[in-house]
């Protein structure tokens, strides 16, 4: 399943070292003005090769509106979005061809394609996530002009929370042929009451399917998350006034449904699984060998993965309120 | 959406005081020896009465199978399983009818739709998951046939682990008209890899969304979860041998697809919202107010939210598994 | 897949001879004004019993509303209906537990699944359509209040199209131990111009579907159908002015969208393959044999399709009407 | 809704007049051969510029594999297929612009969106069929792999059968600056029985809601279609023997499940409704005035119809394919 949303539904494509990468968005609303501008910064805010924290793959990542745009405004009908991929390194991956790279896909995907695009990471790679970031950009255009808007902000990166203490381990790190994990939180201001639906439509259990979709994402959470598990109700619950309530430690979501307050998440990033260190694994024979994973690689992956998480919601998001208009 | 899954797909429907709740399931194998007594056991879990750690509503939950069984055995046809509701005492939501209860959907419901069945909570109500859970044990018997099975355990409760703590932690907090959170862990062995689909499809995107898709719940971790982002690639990373992998840290999810290793998933489990104690809270003509929650409520959710998280587990299990039987 | 629609969703259930059928419908607009009386006439028109020219199966078809209704009117939640089955004469089908019915699905589930309820046809018999009229009397009750009006009629009954004709011809079969087919016709006023989607969510595609999908169906026109075959563009196109158009060839459908006109669609009915006359055919274990199918079957289907047709029609526009709304 | 199939689904994009056409193709088996040159043939005979009876407009419609294929395998990822548009007369459209073109979209497009892309009928043009077909030509691909095959033949133009005799109409109708309409039947030959899910997913639900989605289709036929209402069940059914069927009315599809015969579908496609004869129509501001379009336009789409009903044909047949090896 490459495609996300049921209203407004985004299919992705394309793989790490192939000739693009890029989405399609259908059931994006009419007559919004829209041109390649608005997709660009966040695609930038994405990008690599941009800061000595990420890797060295030099991609301009320039974004190409090829239909559903006609005279600066969507007209109703499909946006594909293309991005031509540029600074391809093939020749990085002849180890990675024969040997599973641990933390990695490699593995997995061979055993459940019987084949694989080893090159870069091929559709497991992160590079998958432009198509998301340019179909996130479109979605947070729409809930601007609804109000919405979506913030994120790095908690944490190998328990530092301070900028210098946070790019101070990672560069470490990367000194040390290794990576760090963090934690990453996402917020939305401006949602109405009333998105999500009952059952299985949560909008926290969209917020988590989303979330928990992204790449090296190992636990998310809404509102104060596992420390309610250490709470009595009467510390826990949200109590409400004429004005509102009177704290937010549920994220905004309620029974599954937007509150009206400010929608709070987090995630868990795994310290990225490339890393120049020496590790036991496995060839695509069977054979026990030792991995030293080469190419371009990404000490933490906890600040380029912010836009992505902000796509992420932003998708969740857009597809709750049109839902929700369904029955105005 | 009341409609979990693609290839297994389970239609509940239901309100706490209603006639009846139940779920229609589309997509079940043919041929698979079914009748009430394979689901019945998994009900008798989830259902309320039967502890004093649990809510006094005394509920039978026997299970009557409307459709899609012919001779003990399954047609390929929805089946269609009904619970009548019996012990029903509407009397004492009379509060509730004019007063929103702080943590609860009460408010969000009538944002949303304008009406709400404040009767014990109506569709937001626990008893929901009783169609889920009737689900899940068909689910489970089809997954057991595969050879695959899932588990759940109280990991804590109120930050207590062990069972007599956990006990006492419950039973104080009722004495209080209180009540307390806590951790669940639910595990799924004998999956083979290749299960789930890359980027939006990914097991453990839905596994996430379906835990957190359960009321009370606020978190959701895959393996290790938060505790990777204090971690360096090198430590997190599982290694890999001749004879498969050298740690779980993981949780049995690699890019989203299985590895065949355990899949392990924790869940943080808020305190329940309704508590005898004084609360501050508004009344549906906007009026502050304060609020004692009358009726019969669990002092804390996690030991009657295992069957649930069970039989959601399976719930995607077995889509996975069928999904990825397209293509053997 | 027992699912039909994407913004108001039905699964039926059930089988010809099982305890019940019945549907769940998803995605009814709350605040809706509902009882089982807005249901019965619709049910009592496709009920078998009530004449010489349709089957002698004794059924009273009460409706109960097991869900989502509270105090009269719809909650947003799901709303579950139940229809038991009474008059049941299993013994009657002993013959087509080894034979299979020409012109009948026995063959076709047999290869399927493996495995058949053959009382009655079971899931293949037209008595599943109860689920289907239920569900689409509320579709047809949301869009009276949208001012959108379904009706039916029979065009004709084995070439005759004066009543009294139509009443001969069936007679005449039911005496031969035979059956005859037919034409009727749907149509639906009161359609705003706008709805369906481009492409694949064409609104004729979907009546075309949803039609067809009706058994013993074979053929489905829209608007003047297949006499355009004939026809110059300048006879077959439907001029406009300013007040409308000049003429409805096209059956008020433009592009897949409805141009506001009334909406016609014409559907082929097969002659009922269940005839008492001999007919070969194949037994379960291979060999060749006759059949003469006894049991209380209706010697022309037309009649009694015009309800299920009429209900079809009405989950396709409400499913349209629905998803246009989020986009007003 | 610009996808269409559960399990092989294919989402198309682009605008008669806009940078490009295309498809991405989500769940295609991996590990299959597929190259360019796999899906040009197909396109090519969809392709206009080719034959003094279809459009003078000159596309060589080469295809690109952006995306999902590995060393000329796939994958098992989205397959991208993107196809530039050059030979683009926008000028043409200044007419059309301000009016509506009787029997067009280009009013109920307005109407829906409040904004339309009019060069070329942009969305609404045939042209989005190119998605389409390469998509098709991949399920082609596949199916022949099982051993099915998708054929299709024109069935009568003007109510002319014999090749000279349709060229004959088609040449006379553009003479004329008018058009023509006519029948085509396509058909499937290997089918499996099993093939087609009951109730909302029959076989031939599928088909009639594919083939009617196509644009100038007014009606739908499976098997002997309308004239199965003139007649007899004893006369309609196929009887069976030891070795299969005696005949085949019902098209090879049974309950909505296909038998293993040929299957069958025959379609009514409407005379082109562009034409250069001055026809009463409205402008955009609500006037009425005449319009003669110009333009290069097909004066006879059947031709030009098969490869697009072979692989709307493909597309069904595939989906069911895969939903049915679920079960195996």
């Amino acid at each position: 399943m490459n495609t996300f949303g049921n209203n407004f539904r985004v299919t992705t494509f394309g793989e790490s070292h192939g000739p693009a990468v890029g989405c399609v968005i259908d059931g994006c609303p009419a007559r919004l003005a829209l041109s390649a501008a608005d997709i660009q910064p966040l695609l930038d805010r994405r990008r690599p090769g941009a800061s000595p924290l990420a890797s060295a793959r030099d991609e301009t990542d320039r974004v190409e509106i090829l239909s559903g745009v006609f005279e600066g405004k969507t007209t109703g009908t499909p946006i594909a979005l293309l991005v031509r991929n540029r600074d391809v390194h093939s020749a990085d991956y002849e180890t990675i061809k024969v040997k599973f790279r641990p933390g990695h896909a490699d593995f997995t995907y061979q055993e459940k394609y019987g084949i694989r695009d080893f090159r870069g990471g091929g559709r497991s790679s992160g590079r998958e996530t432009v198509g998301r970031v340019a179909a996130g950009a479109v979605a947070l255009k729409v809930l601007a002009e609804k109000g919405i808007t979506v913030k994120s902000r790095i908690v944490s990166v190998h328990a530092k929370t301070d900028p210098a203490g946070i790019e101070q381990e990672i560069l470490a790190a990367k000194a040390a042929g290794d990576s760090v994990g963090g934690i990453a939180e996402i917020t939305a201001t401006g949602c109405p009451a009333g998105l999500g639906d009952p059952v299985f439509g949560k909008l926290d259990a969209a917020i988590a399917g989303a979330l928990m979709g992204i790449g090296a994402v190992k636990g998310v959470e809404i509102g104060d998350g596992f420390a309610v598990a250490g709470r009595f109700g009467s510390e826990n619950n949200d109590g409400m006034t004429q004005m509102g309530f009177t704290s937010n430690h549920a994220g905004g979501i309620l029974g599954g449904i937007s509150s009206g307050q400010e929608i709070v998440a987090r995630i868990a990033v795994k310290p990225t699984p490339s890393i120049a260190k020496v590790q036991q694994t496995r060839d695509i024979h069977g054979n026990a060998t030792e991995i030293a994973v080469g190419g371009r690689h990404d000490p933490c992956i906890v600040p380029r993965i912010l836009p992505v998480a902000e796509a992420m919601l932003a998708l969740v998001l857009i597809d709750a309120v049109l839902e929700e208009e369904k029955y105005r």
